[in-house]
């Protein structure tokens, strides 16, 4: 099997020559600068290779397991854990006051680019702590910040985000589970299922999130609050002490992310699992939406890597594997010198550029939200927010073909396991789903992100777009940007529609979502490969062959891949009809 | 877990109403006239639900084992075969001299489609026992006929298929297997990979049939012969007597399908396993291709059935799980009655009906290919070799795509084994790989259908599609029509583009073949849908929900699924320059 190698060059060009990381050069103090930022991604990209990716395999077929009411976690997991904590990796973009290091997110979007490539089940261990720290940073009291994110910053503590429910999956209002008052606390009781890594021997601690009904709550979304339910009480002196009213069940089978336990939770079975409001009472779901920009844009950095993943295994099999003839029928050749094969490969490159290009493009935007002012921060959160549903449901959609052609290229041998392809695509599959479905994605889009301000947020993204290609049509990338005008004409008058359906009806309009979500997608795609490419033309420091490779990327992308958003487009302009008839009875024969 | 219902009553419109068996009534004597079909189809529907379909799951998690160099399949499997060989299943189509019963192809395929649906791993036992049935049948000798056919037809003794070898895969000129001649036979020795249903316990003897090349063959594809290498050589009485020199190695943990043992084979560790030539030496390779076009069907026949079983279990998942509330927020309703879940559902269910309406024509033609005479004939024989890489490899490209949207609507619980809705995924993920891979019949496609004869039974098909459609463009179906029209012009116009590139460079050209592949499929399955409305508005055997159903089908496929069509020619059309250029290279970075 391939290992990973951590793709630091292209990491490098798209942050700095497309996602333009100088914007926030006038913000930022003590900015990264370039050697510092090479160095620590030279590091990340060493810990991805060497200690987080050798594990992915075996943790795939050894999954985990309940023993004892205690997960046990698949082998040489705990170690890993360990060596990525100690590196500091989980406080890079922390809070200095709390032990973390307070870079950009940007700089731990990259790195988690490599983690999250190497072992996917691993990574989200680290991510749902980063999610369970950003909730405590931005909610909770100063005496719990004081007692849980030091050590949690420091990876000595992992943290959970306790959500669903068996009837509140994508409709958190439904859910149930109840917090009553007791003393200075709460008493939790309920079940809670799908948590990612609910329980591990990996830390010495673990901090549940979880959202809970207070007495008496406001039915719905309004009623929910937030609270820390730790699996070790702490003592006196701030370390764990008493075991908490919390139990792991069960562990899932699933198709993928086999060594990333998925537990049913069952919180105050006995007297009541003690709990600590974070923020307000009634506030939790806004607490959550706080954290969603990151944690969607943190799943579509998982299908950008796992595609990378699966595209490095596919291009070293299509090297070396050897079948047919060359063109003069004279010897065997590697496969690659098919040109289905070709085209198999440069369908995946050439997505993942523009699957790359975007995640980074959206984490600077995420930075600017943070680090600017002004009108410059307003527009920066503004396309944040915008971005966000693209980046988490298109990227993971590109991802099941992607993870689905490196099969693909393997013929035979990659519906084999031991090949280690197919985990890719098994793992891949749950991106699209969890951190809201992409249906929610889709819908997040057409109605919070685009209706709700009138179109003003992508007026502003598709005339930025606009004036970007009208530049270029003076350059030598001009039969490119043309490209690039012809489909932003059809997602300009795609986005009047899905704005007059909307306003129409609110519910039914959303049918157009998906497609109108996939459009932009590729619009966006390939905006940022002729970008990338423009770059790349005047940037001195590539040589011709990679200067080249960075044309056939774009050039295939223009003409084999953006064509799709002809078919969204057609798709939304003349099939409002078709969707707004649909109804359950459609499917009677 | 929802149980599998075989769709009779779309497989009896498809089929008459689509496909038009009556188009062979003038050329067989006693056709299987209405209510015998519906009796024949009613019975295999009783099996695949109630015999077949409950060991789908269980299969899935036991898969099967090598003990003692014997496979062990899963549990059921065995009693199940015998149910399935006792109904008489296996000979339906087969020579009546033999015990078959001589029915047109297209009735198989009809049972199939349920046997396929209701477990994919099982079918395969008795598909590929087909394909040697039909190897032995068409190019064996009287001699052998009469002591393998009988048997093989009853279902008491099973078939095997082995081509591939670690290095001849798709590439079958490198076979490297040897058979010496030993007085009457043949004595073969080497290792075939990837044989499915290699070994088992469900039959009294295994029938392998064994590509091996003769002494001084000619290098390459002329230089394979085809042999019968019974598991058990014959006693003089014709029974199963000493066991022959071949055995299992091993058995593959696959993706999916994992209740089909995938076996590596040893031939000859010993004295030499005793083979028997089918047909003249050298001539294996036509052999085989003679056997193609039904293999290949059956494939993309496996994709209709696993897409309509992944359908079934996400419209039932659908109806039942609630998730949200209605448009005045009063209740809680099913998903279904989100439009982003009927979108979902429609997709499936719109290209299912497309699916299997191509599947059922092609049945038919391949049928006219056989039963009819004379310009009916020649003209249904290449239409057949027309439709065969686009019933594969278009078919088995919308069964990924089906398959996993069946997941999608499950949300989380999709990525749940218990759920079962992953395993169709899975299962379904080798159909573009095996008997040939998509890409392979998309240049089978391009190259042997297309660029062959110049397009003459491309235009042939092209020119059928318009008449059909002018005709319509008087009736009440014009406005989908129009919608066919509007994509045929452009396939018009790829088609000439595909002939110019493959004519200057036919390796090159290749590089078109998918995007060619996958728009014949969607104008094919729009012109499909028309003419199944068409039907279904003037059935008067239809109420009117059902009519209304036929309708929402089409017109979702002409505005939602065939726009995808432009898509594919867009890239024919403009993208012909960026294939050419690809190269090995173009991945250095």
């Amino acid at each position: 099997m391939s290992e990973y190698l951590y793709p630091i060059n292209d990491i490098l060009f798209s942050l700095r020559s497309v996602a333009k990381t100088d914007r926030l050069t006038p913000y930022i103090d003590d900015a990264v600068d370039g050697d510092l930022l090479d160095a620590i991604l030279g590091e990340a990209g060493k810990l991805a290779e060497q200690v987080i990716s050798p594990i992915n395999a075996s943790g795939d077929k050894e999954g985990s397991r309940v023993e004892n009411g205690e997960v046990i976690e698949a082998k040489g997991f705990k170690e890993a854990f360990k060596a990525y904590s100690e590196g500091g990796w989980i406080g890079l973009s922390g809070d200095p006051e709390y032990g973390g290091q307070g870079l950009p997110s940007y700089v731990a979007t990259a790195v988690n680019e490599g983690v999250q490539a190497a072992n996917l089940a691993f990574s989200l261990c680290p991510l749902l702590s980063l999610g369970a720290i950003e909730a405590i940073s931005l909610h909770a009291s100063d005496e719990l910040k004081d007692l849980y994110l030091p050590k949690m910053l420091a990876g000595e503590w992992a943290g959970t985000m306790n959500l669903t429910e068996p009837n509140a999956g994508s409709d958190l209002a439904a859910i149930a589970c109840k917090a009553i008052p007791d003393r200075d606390a709460f008493r939790i009781k309920g079940q809670k299922i799908f948590i990612t890594w609910g329980d591990h021997q990996m830390t010495d601690n673990i901090i549940h999130l979880v959202l809970a009904r207070l007495p008496n709550a406001p039915e719905g979304v309004k009623g929910i609050s937030l609270f820390i339910v730790p699996k070790f009480l702490l003592d006196d002196q701030g370390e764990p002490g008493q075991r908490n009213d919390v139990q792991v069940v069960s562990v899932e089978h699933k198709m993928g992310i086999h060594a990333s336990p998925t537990c049913v939770m069952s919180f105050g079975d006995k007297e009541g699992a003690v709990g600590y409001l974070v923020g307000q009472e009634n506030q939790g779901i806004k607490a959550m939406f706080t954290m969603m920009n990151n944690a969607r844009q943190g799943v579509g950095l998982q299908g950008l890597a796992i595609s990378e993943r699966a595209y490095q295994q596919a291009l070293a099999y299509a090297l070396e594997r050897k079948q047919g003839m060359n063109a003069d029928r004279t010897e065997r050749v590697a496969i690659i010198e098919h040109p289905d094969v070709l085209r198999m490969l440069m369908t995946m490159k050439s997505q993942i550029d523009a699957m790359r290009s975007l995640i980074y493009v959206a984490a600077v935007e995420n930075d600017m939200s943070h680090f600017a002012s002004g009108e410059d921060q307003k527009l920066a959160i503004a396309r944040t927010a915008l971005y966000t549903p693209i980046v988490k449901g298109w990227i993971t959609e590109q991802a099941q073909e992607i993870t689905s052609l490196a099969i693909q290229v393997h013929g035979g041998m990659g519906f084999i396991e031991e090949t280690g392809v197919a985990q890719h695509a098994r793992d891949a599959r749950i991106l699209p789903i969890y951190e809201g479905t992409n249906g929610i994605q889709a819908i997040d889009l057409i109605g919070r992100k685009l209706h709700s301000d009138k179109g003003a947020a992508m007026m502003s993204l598709l005339a930025d777009i606009e004036a970007e290609v009208v530049e270029w049509q003076k350059s030598n990338v001009s039969d490119y940007a043309e490209k690039v005008r012809l489909v932003l004409e059809q997602a300009k008058a795609a986005t009047q529609t899905c704005l007059t359906e909307m306003e129409k009806n609110p519910v039914i309009g959303t049918g157009l979502a998906y497609s109108y979500m996939m459009l932009m997608g590729y619009l966006i795609g390939a905006w940022l490969q002729v970008r990338a490419l423009y770059a790349a033309q005047n940037d001195s420091k590539l040589d011709k062959e990679q200067r080249d490779s960075w044309e056939h990327s774009a050039a295939f992308y223009c003409d084999h891949v953006l064509p799709r958003a002809f078919g969204c487009s057609h798709s939304i302009m003349f099939g409002v009809s078709t969707v707004d008839k649909l109804n359950r009875n459609a499917f009677n024969r």
